[in-house]
Order: structure tokens, then C-alpha cells, then sequence
């Protein structure tokens, strides 16, 4: 890794994250919500400072009390957020969630005018992308502009001053007014991304020919069923620029697929799951930390895949992220890396 | 009162109301919220439905879970929710508050792409407000097409088929581009208008001439201090139309105004005040009920007064609405209307 | 009349009119185009100019050379241009007319992202409506915000300051979303209209109760056939608020309806038509010119009916209206008013 | 070059061009215009088939009569029209032109909601680009969704089909929020082009890192000055991905940048200009032209010199484009490519 002054630079989505009270009741039932924060940079930003690392979040609020929500909670955290945008005029994203284990998780986005889709070219400017070891994308910032000329902005002067470009391919479906944008434009920038990381579905979502490969089976469900032959897409990824394409694949843990073909898995740490939310931003903030360690690639996704096992136990996505010790001890408990 | 088959139609904004849990406590620190329905007209239809009157809302709602979550409420409530839109492709309503007692209720609106503003000519044919003999309209549906358009035809429909059109005077700053187009709007359609319902913030805002006449103290505080001379701006509006306005004065009560230059001042219910929020709209459906009883002003008023007195001791809106043998048993403790 | 600084205040659409050189022409084989200026009230604050009436024009361009275009014209005509609006990143509205006499002239209007749809309440207040004695108003401009508050704040200003409010229901069916909005908006100013102008087509576009009774036979062709019933809408028009309603009937003249049931027909002037664009606003200046003249309304009626006669034989709107002495000469070659 | 049944499919604009009859005068003293058609790709297209190619647009037209005009036009000159989109609801394209030769020409883009940006994915796979030898994009239709995604869809199935991909650096200023998405669109594609073309202008557009660089000297010029290090934005682009960067230089002719650092100038033909309009559009179409011949690429550039300089002596763009014969006997009268 070059020597730089600060560890990550996430990018992207954030929001005040309401998550039913009510576990296991229909989203008509719910009484009361949870106020938490999310948005996958966000919880990323938030894992890999508990764990260590040195991290800013680039992204937009509005100029409201949820704006003010997130950068107090935030500041909590040691997140830098000098590098978050206040967007007069835009509202700091929402997002309302029913809790319906083991699979269930009917979720409202409110999304329309978002702070965080109004991050310019001159935001990434003023945040001085340079000064990190790794930048780290969510693919759901390249929906809209300005955010998505920004995030190319953003990708190409890390590329051009050795930071390194992890990409998220977090695919909110609702977020795409033609599904298909969403591989298209994920695909314009993996040349410059070193990592990828991203499910099954979105490695399916990032090649769709079709909409009709999509189906989304309950309102607004988190994670859509995407029809679609997964080894031709993992491998179209792998060979649109990436060194690496990290599959997230829950307790099952993850497959680290390289460019040669070749491909390792690495094995999860199977916990018993009250909430899978939140845990791909988990896999990625411990994976990230253990690369900025100089771990090896296996080694850097077992940590990952530790800290995912730890937020499925728990309720929340940012404020269940593990601490360093803490999880070390976690995986000393499970027999070590 | 005409015969007609239902009592009230209620038109306008719809949402889910997200409370804080905790009282007192700066938005920054909320832990969680409680999960309510609003927005004036639902309030009021709920209110009224409650005290006995057959009540329709006409409104908005997203293809969404937050949808069904008003829909579900409001049919346990018998509401009649046959007149309420689906609009896919635009998004339920939410507002998300803080409770900070006795006059803090800093909020956050999410309206941007709402539902109920996407109310059409169509829905208000389908809604066939000639069966009712009371049309309620709130004047934040005025803010943007094609909701306002749709009002307009509402009142105009209302006026020929002889259903009385209330008017609530529902000012939202932050709903409106230009705070003036707020009163130019309102006073197009006084002249429809029989009886106007407001605060004293709403006839200032009503009879606005100049933007900087408004001062927002508490960011998106519910209600905005406005300059301006009351009793000018009050003679303006009832002049401008409405055989009646209503001025809603808190714990002091209400005051009648009549065309012929005559006021009346209808005392209120000093209890103890827990939260302010939905005063207005039980103010509402008490009078309207009594209203459609046949009562006098004053007595519909007085219940009216009894309704929001009832409320303020209690939280939420909505669902805080008393029922109808509770608020008389109110009414009698405190010596009768 | 009150005594005024200034005549008449005119206030909506202007544009550059691309007409074709290639009279009778299919649109597809047109060569070329004159260029001239246009819009409702833009032609007329021209044509009265030209009678001798002290004219200013309210309305928006765009900061682009079509718009140094209009105001170029306008100067030359001695039309006061200080009530108008430069407003950045807008566009000056154009329109592009083939010509195929007696009655089809296909056009596309180039009106998305219009300057003078951007015109506030600001702009209102700093035109200084009370100093005229007369605001004419153009219905299209109450199409969408911001101009349509401006409409309604400016009429409201020339109601509170004994300004007299003219309209001319310029109807333009592809500029409204929903047709019926049109006779909405127009019905909720006729209280504060002392004179209405329109043609059949127009009153029944302001008395629409479906959609479907709209058929534009060509496209886009400037004046839809709309089915009602004539009388009936006349009647509505004239209740809901003007003293007077003139319906334009063309070379047979124009016909006043008065408050009382009363009506006059005014006879025209039958002269050889080359092209019939133009003439309504030839009409409105004319008759507007007298009416400052203080002559009684049929009188005023026979001069506009002769500046329609006038346009009729030209090709050209704003360009082709008639001067003082050339009209008056005119009229006395037909026998006087 | 593969076997396939069409030489050429472009993709972008489309417009009716209006052109200033009054050459040399003032913008606001002009009094007619001619009635052309025009857009880089359309121009493009009309002068492939003149010259002998097989070859398609794509483009969207409204449904009104300027699109009638431009599907006529198109016809008549054999350019195939199936693969244009009707887009209701969006507006033909116009542009409207001063002519103030040698170098000025003040316009004005009427391409607010313009159907040639409405142009989608499900329109790119309509077009069946896989049949084609050729795709030649333009790089404006990357300023705005839909056709942004668009175009990077046809990029990457002709990439995948074995249909070598043009690119013309296509930059109209006005026409992008932000001046940089621009170059980051561009360079986004690059990866995929085999040949770009561009002026030195669109080349250091192409590769502008600070807005200011760029000077519009006078209103909505067609060519704005922007500064910057040619050679460097050079060598950029050609690192960036295509095989070939053409930089077309007027009379100067133009130079062919090669991956490996090296270049070839090819001279022009130094006739008289009467108007530049339209000569970069002839250049790329002899350009092509010659390609699909199979000349090698210096002979290529010679018949697209000798097409630009053929155009550069007429008014109009795509109506001025050279026919086979003529333009080769032009060229023998320079003593041959």
C-alpha cells in the first residue's frame, strides 16, 4: 500500500435508518421504529473505524434534523465528515424497514430529491480523494446525476494518483429507471476499479440483458430475485477490469474469483441470524481492514467474513458494526483467521 | 343540511407520522419513533369518524408498505378509504418528528415526489363529492399540481351540488416555492368557500405580502412566526368570501368572524398540555361534527374546542382522536358545551 | 378611467414566430421562414402602441440572442420593454408556423423550459401594475408555476389599485397537462376580470367538463375543435365574474354579453382573407384603444373589428398590426365606426 | 472490415436548422431563415449515403410537424429511417442560426425535453446495431438520461458484435450541467471506440479538469475557445482507448494520432470558405466513406478533407453534403487523394 494520509474515503448513500421495533410483524402492524443510520458507505465507514482504520465519509445531507442526525452520530463514531456535503434545497435520505426474519425485509425508500445524489465533481474535489490508500464506491451513487459524474470523477483521479478503487455493487432496484443502466454504468468503471465486491444478484444485475430477469417478489424487498447464469456473469465482471471480484455469499462465507480463472473460497463463520441486513457493509469494512493490514486476500476476507457473521446476531446495520477486540476475540472463539 | 347519502369528504395530504419516543430529548439524540398515520385531512376524518359522522378521505398513496399502512389504519378506523389513489410511481408520505413539549416539534417532511399531491381531476370525479354534504379541504393541497388543479375542481363541484366547503387553512412553509403563492391560492378559492377554518400564524400567512414577513425560529418547525397585523389580515379574509372564519386561539378557545364585521369568542378547555400537535385537526372534527348535528356555531365550536382540548393531553394525532361518548363525558366534567 | 402614468400593461407569452415563406405549402416542403416576434400579448401591447396608447409588456426571455431579437422589436415599436424579464437559464420561447390558407396553420410551439413561464411574483411587483390603467392578461399564462401565481398576484394587485383587469382567454391545448385546468385557473380570476374576450372555441375550452370533447383535427393546429354547448358556456363565463364577455366571431364580427343577459352584436368588416393569425389580438389592441379613448364599447368593438379586418390582409402579427391614421382611414373607407 | 449487411448506423441528434438568410447580419436584424435539417449525426448520415454507404440513424423525433420534416428529408435522401423513435410527449430538435461569416454564427439550441434524448435501450435493441459495419456515436446524446445509458449500451453490444465504434467528440457547451461530465462520459466509452475524431477544441473539452478553462466569447457561439495543453489532452485521449484520434483542423486539413506516440498530418484542400458549418460532419462522412472502402487511413482523411472542403463553400450542413461523383471530381481537380 502507498503511504498516505488517511486509510478510506467511502462514497455515496446515507440516511436515517428506521427498523421496526415489531420483529416478525406485517409492516401494517408496526408500532414503533428504531432510529438507526445506514446506507452502505455509510455502515462501511463506520465498520472500518471501529476497527482501526482512519476513514471519511463523502457524501450529502440535507439541511434538516436528519442531516444533523447522521453527522452526530457520525462524529460518535470518529468518522471524519469534513468531507460531507450539506445540500440546501435536498432532503438527507430516509429509509423505513419491516423486520419479518429470517428473510423478510419490506423497506420504503424516501429517495426522491436525495442529499446524497446531489454530491458534484466539486465535492470530490474538496475532499481530496488523493490523500487516501483506498477509495470505496456504492454503485447505487452512479443512478442520478450529478452523483454519477462525480463518482466517475472520483474513480478517475484515484486511479490516477494510486488510491485504490473498491467498488460496492450495491443494486437498489428501485433506484433505476431502466435496470439495465445499472450494469452498464457499473461496467464503465470497473477498468478502474482494483475490487469488486458484490452478491450473486447484483453480479446478475450488473450483466442484465433483460428486465424481466428481475423479479421482486415482495413490495420493495431488499434484495430482488434476479434470473440469470451466474458463473458467465461472474466471469463478464472479472473481465470488464477488476483484479478481483469478492463474491459475498452469506454463511457460506465468500469466493474470491482472479482474472487468470482461478478462484478460492473462503469459508463464513456460521452463526445463528436474527438480521442479515447490514452484514455485506460489515464483510466489507473487515475485509477492508485487514487489506490495509497487508494481509493476504483469504485472510482479509475471513476477517470479513467474521464481522459479517457478528452483525447477523445483531439488530441494526452502522451501530452493530463490531470493534476491533471485540472481534478479534469473536474469531479466536471461532479458531482464528 | 341537504339530504345527502355520506356526511364528509375530507381532501388532501395523508402520511405516516413518525413520533419520537423520546420526550424532550433534541432530535440528534431520538432513539426511536412511534408510528402514527397524519396529516390534517386523514386527522380529521379519523376525528370525526370517531364521533359518529360518515367520513370519506380523498388522498394520495404510494404503491408502497407505508400505502397499506394507512390504508390498514384508517379501514380499523371506518374511514371510508374507497376514495383514496394508488399513484404508482410516487411515493406515501412521511413526516418524521421530534417532541420537544410545550412548543418544539421540529419535523421533517418527506414530500418530495409525494403521493398525495398527485390527486387528479379524474380522482375527484371518481370521488363523487356530490353524495356528501361537507367537503374539507386542506390548503397544502394547493402547493403543487396536479393536486391543486384537483382541488379547484373539487371546490367548484362541491359549490354547484350544494355541499358546504370547509376550508382549512393548513400552512406548510416549507411546501410552498414561494410563500405568496400560499394566501393568492387560498383567497382564489375563498369565494367557494363557506366556513375557513385557521390559526392566527395561517391568516397572516394567508394574507402575505412580502416573503420576509416569515420567520422559520426552529429549523422546519412546525409553526413559523409571522408578522403582520391580525386583525387586518382577518377582515381581509372573510371578506374575501366565507360566511364564517374561524380563528383557532390554542387553550384560549376560538373566536367566530361574520361577514356583517360581528365576532364571537368561544372559550376553551384549560387542561394541561402534553403536545400540541393535532389540536387543530380535533378542533375540526369536533366542530364539524356538531355542525352537521345541526348546532349552533358557538355549540360546534365549543365541541370543537372540547375535541383539540382532548388531544393535547394525549400524544399522537390521529390516533389520539377521541371517540364520541369519551368526549362528551369530557364535555359534561367540565359543565357542558 | 382613473388617471395613470400609463396605458396598459400587458403580461404572458412572447416568442420569435417562424413563419412559413412557402404559403400553401405542406409543412415538409417548407424552404424558409420570416422572422417575426409573437404571442398573444405581445402582439397586442403592439398593436395599441401603435394606435397611440402608452404600452408596457410584462414578460420573460431567455438570456439568449432570440430573446435580444424580441426586445430589439419591441424597442423599434416603442413598446416599453423595462417590465421585462431576462431569465437565466431559460429559453426564449419560439414558434414555427406553416402557412396553408384559409384556416391550417400547423405549428410547433417551442415552449418546454419557457422564459416567460418563469416570471414571478417579483417581476410583478417590480412592473408597478397600479401606475396603468389597464393589465391584460393572457390565459396561457396561467399554465404553470411560477407565472401562474404571478397571474394571480398580478391580478389581485390591479383589482386592490382600481386597475382594470382584461383577459384574453388564450387557449393553447398542448400547454396544459389537463385541459379542464385551463377553465379552472381562468374561472377562479373571472371575479376580478371586468372584461373577458375569447373566441367560441376558447369559452368552451374555459367551461370544459371532459377532456374527450377536445379534438385537434390537425396537429398541433393553433385553434382545436371543441364540442359544448355555445350558450350554455357564455352564460357560465359571464356569471362568474366580468362585466363583460366579447366572443370573437371573425369576419362576422364580435358579439358583447352583459351581466344582465343582454347582448350586441358588433358588425365586421368583410374584407378578403390572406391569414387569420393575429387578427384576435388585432382585435384585443384595437378595441383596448378605444375603450382608452373612452368611447362606448360598440364603438370600441367596430375599431377592433377593423385592426382584425386590417391583420387578415397581411401576413405577419405583431408586424402587421395596423398604425393610428392607416386604421382610421381604413374605417372610413368602410363607412365609419 | 466483417461481413454485414449495413455500413453505417449513427446515433444522436437530429434537428430542423434554421439558417439566418441575412448572411453577415446582426442576430436581431435577421428576417427570414431557411429551413435545413441538421445534427452531427444526421449530417453524417446524409453524407455517407450520398457518397455511396448503406446507412441508418438513430435518433428520436417528436410527434409534430418538425419531425414529419426531418423523417421527409431523410427519406428523400435514402438515409434509412426505421431505426428513428417517435417520442411523444418530447419535441423535434430545432436550431436557430446567425450567420456572421467568416467565424461567427450565434445559435440557439431549442433542446429542451428533446426526443433525440429521449432515445432508450429498448430503441438501441429495436436498431439491431449488430448488423452494421460501423456505429458512429455522437457525444453529445452522453449529456442526459435516457440516451446517456443509451449509448453506452450500443457502445458495448457493438463492442461485443464486432461493429467498430467511431466516436465524434461532438461537444455543444451548453448542452452540460456540469462542463466535465463531458470528458467523463467520453472518456467512460473511449475504452470501446476504435477511432475518435474531434477538433482541438472538443479534444480539450474532452480533457477539461477546471470549468474556467472554457471561454464562450460570444452568446451560444457554435465553437467555444477553451485553454489547455494540446498535446497533453492529446496523448490523454489516445492512452485512453481508441486506436486512432483524428484531429480535424479545418484547412489545415487534419493530423492522425497513433497509440504508439506516432503521427501523420494529411493535408487539406485550401479552397474559399464561405461558411464552416457542417464540415467536421462532411469530413467524418468521407472519412468513413473511405474506410468502408478499405483505403488506408491517410487516404481516408483525404477524401474527408476534400468532403469538408466541398462543404465549407456551401450554406447548409446536410443538404450541402457532396454526392459521390462530384465530390471525387473535385478531388481530381486537386490533383487527386
Amino acid at each position: 500500500m502507498k503511504e498516505k494520509e488517511f486509510d478510506l474515503i467511502t462514497f455515496g448513500r446515507s440516511s436515517i435508518d428506521l427498523y421496526s421495533q415489531d420483529i416478525g410483524a406485517d409492516f401494517i402492524d408496526i408500532k414503533g421504529f428504531d432510529a438507526f443510520v445506514g446506507g452502505s458507505p455509510l455502515n462501511i465507514a463506520v465498520g472500518a473505524t471501529r476497527l482501526g482504520a482512519k476513514v471519511s465519509l463523502l457524501t450529502g445531507i440535507g439541511n434538516d434534523k436528519v442531516g444533523d442526525f447522521i453527522i452526530n452520530f457520525l462524529k460518535e463514531q470518529n468518522v471524519n465528515t469534513d468531507t460531507i456535503a450539506r445540500i440546501d434545497g435536498a432532503r438527507s435520505s430516509a429509509v423505513v424497514l419491516g423486520i419479518e426474519p429470517p428473510d423478510r425485509f419490506p423497506l420504503v425508500y424516501y429517495r426522491d430529491n436525495a442529499a446524497d445524489s446531489q454530491v458534484t465533481i466539486d465535492h470530490v474535489i474538496a475532499a481530496k480523494i488523493d490523500q487516501y490508500k483506498i477509495l470505496e464506491i456504492s454503485a447505487t451513487a452512479l443512478n442520478i446525476e450529478p452523483s454519477r459524474s462525480a463518482v466517475f470523477y472520483a474513480v478517475e483521479t484515484a486511479f490516477d494518483n494510486n488510491v485504490e478503487v473498491f467498488l460496492d455493487m450495491d443494486f437498489r432496484a428501485d433506484q433505476w429507471k431502466d435496470l439495465r443502466s445499472f450494469g452498464l454504468m457499473v461496467r464503465a468503471i470497473l477498468p478502474k476499479v482494483k475490487i469488486a465486491i458484490g452478491t450473486e444478484e447484483e453480479i446478475l444485475a450488473a450483466t442484465l440483458q433483460h428486465a424481466d430477469q428481475v423479479h421482486i417478489s415482495h413490495q420493495q424487498i431488499s434484495a430482488p430475485e434476479i434470473k440469470g447464469d451466474i458463473e458467465a456473469s461472474i466471469q463478464k465482471i472479472i473481465k470488464s477490469g477488476p483484479e478481483l471480484l469478492i463474491v459475498k455469499r452469506g454463511s457460506k462465507g465468500a469466493t474470491v474469483y482472479y482474472k487468470d480463472g482461478n478462484k478460492r473460497d473462503v469459508p463464513g463463520f456460521p452463526v445463528e441470524i436474527l438480521n442479515v441486513l447490514g452484514a455485506g457493509d460489515a464483510f466489507a469494512s473487515g475485509f477492508i481492514y485487514g487489506y490495509l493490514q497487508g494481509w493476504d486476500i483469504y485472510k482479509a476476507c475471513r476477517l470479513g467474513n467474521a464481522s459479517g457473521a457478528w452483525v447477523v446476531q445483531k439488530s441494526g446495520c452502522a451501530n452493530a458494526m463490531p470493534y476491533h477486540d471485540e472481534l478479534i476475540q469473536f474469531v479466536d472463539s471461532w479458531g482464528g483467521l
